[in-house]
């Protein structure tokens, strides 16, 4: 059994624990299967209102699950008792668009001007799928996604900020195509429905360069199915040369207590 | 026919087109009912994260459904070629927390760093309720509401925002509740499902003693049912003294181009 197997029934807060105390610094992509995880942006509060305006205008890439109050390492709706400054297990650190650094822990760098926001995950839509019996093909990747790409689809800009959206990509059997669209519309904090089914070229997308993950190709009775990518907003941050900027490393997310069978959205 | 009546079934662009050019300076209440309306709250871009990481934590009593670009006029999402200085009926200004001025035009107001927000308001589930069949009783009121209270429920604070919850009531046939909460939760916009159904005491509430609109008893076969009320976001700007701060006047909203069909939330 893989370690993440063996925390696939976790508790958001008993993978954060893990985090925290320094024995889990890897993907987390099959642990806490139940529960929403999500990726972090830590922007200075310069940035904060024009970030969220960003994500709020669009949510498909960048669903907003929650934001700290400026300076307050705590995520006081999606995990009371969190502290984003230890429970994700690896950070990226950017400065001036250029990742500086990676650590596991960003204690010594997190400063009183600091807002952190959690954006939702498509990690948290798997379990679902997994339950309907969507068909994916069988790639080299954990996940069963074979790659991230940054598509012609244009966000709509906030001030300072503005990119294409990055979308990553799922080979799915034709019979389960629907089943995959109706199960992920139901989990927009995990980024819903797709964008995209079909000709990768109609929106920019060149199979065989993904700009993260693996390359493939789509063969025999699959369709290749794009996702919005919550890679997106650090793009955004990235572009817009904000001067600081903290993020999980991808698929070392921040696991919420949030479960994906709550009602949230009333 | 009453005015507004006449308007029942005109567009967004329609109601907005009327109020900039001054021939409409009243309610909302019952004009282009297949369009979302909007509370709407401006703010210096000091308070702006804040303001709106308050609309966020309390999405039931803040729905956020556009926010402007600094010192931008233009609400770009909800109502393209919007003018948010001409385009609402009436406006209130408020200094240090108190009202100083209701003005039907703002343009002279307007700064660079304003901000606006628009925030969802429960007549936009009105047509749905009325094809619904849902019974209220009947109160000298065009809206069918009773009045609004401050509650005993506190919203999650944000920053130096904060206040209770502001509720408005309606009167609804023991018959009809069931009905009334299942096709107001399908629009999380106009504030979603009711936060209280029966005795007003259990929210604080003195039916005898409305802060706003009209009182009433509740007697026969009828419930007290209590939706959040978008006057909430108008409340927490005065309560935390935000130094200027102008909305529109109570009924007087801004109305979108967002019809109540659309499926926003993917």
């Amino acid at each position: 059994m893989d370690d993440d197997q063996k925390y696939r029934s976790a508790s958001g807060a008993e993978v954060r624990a893990l985090c925290r105390t320094g024995e889990w610094d890897k993907p987390t992509s099959r642990m806490a299967m139940d529960y929403y995880q999500a990726n972090l942006v830590i922007v200075p509060a310069e940035y904060a209102f024009e970030f969220m305006l960003f994500c709020h205008r669009n949510p498909k890439p960048c669903p907003l699950i929650d934001v700290t109050d400026v300076g307050d390492p705590e995520f006081k709706v999606a995990a009371p008792g969190s502290d984003v400054r230890t429970d994700v297990p690896r950070y990226l650190v950017f400065r001036d668009g250029k990742q500086v650094d990676e650590v596991t822990d960003i204690r010594a760098l997190w400063r009183p001007d600091h807002v952190a926001f959690l954006l939702g995950c498509s990690f948290s839509a798997d379990a679902a799928l997994e339950k309907g019996g969507v068909e994916f093909a069988k790639i080299n990747s954990k996940s069963g996604r074979f790659g991230a790409w940054t598509s012609s689809i244009e966000c709509m800009p906030a001030g300072r900020i503005k990119c294409n959206m990055v979308v990553n990509g799922r080979p799915v059997a034709s019979r389960s195509v629907a089943k995959a669209v109706a199960i992920t519309s139901r989990y927009p904090l995990a980024h819903g429905a797709p964008v995209h089914i079909g000709d990768p070229s109609a929106i920019g997308i060149d199979l065989s360069r993904p700009e993260w993950g693996t390359s493939c190709t789509v063969e025999g009775d699959y369709v290749p199915v794009f996702w919005p990518c919550g890679v997106t907003p650090q793009v955004a941050a990235i572009e817009s040369k904000i001067p600081e900027m903290i993020t999980h490393k991808v698929s070392h997310m921040f696991v919420t207590d949030i479960a994906t069978s709550d009602p949230i959205h009333w």
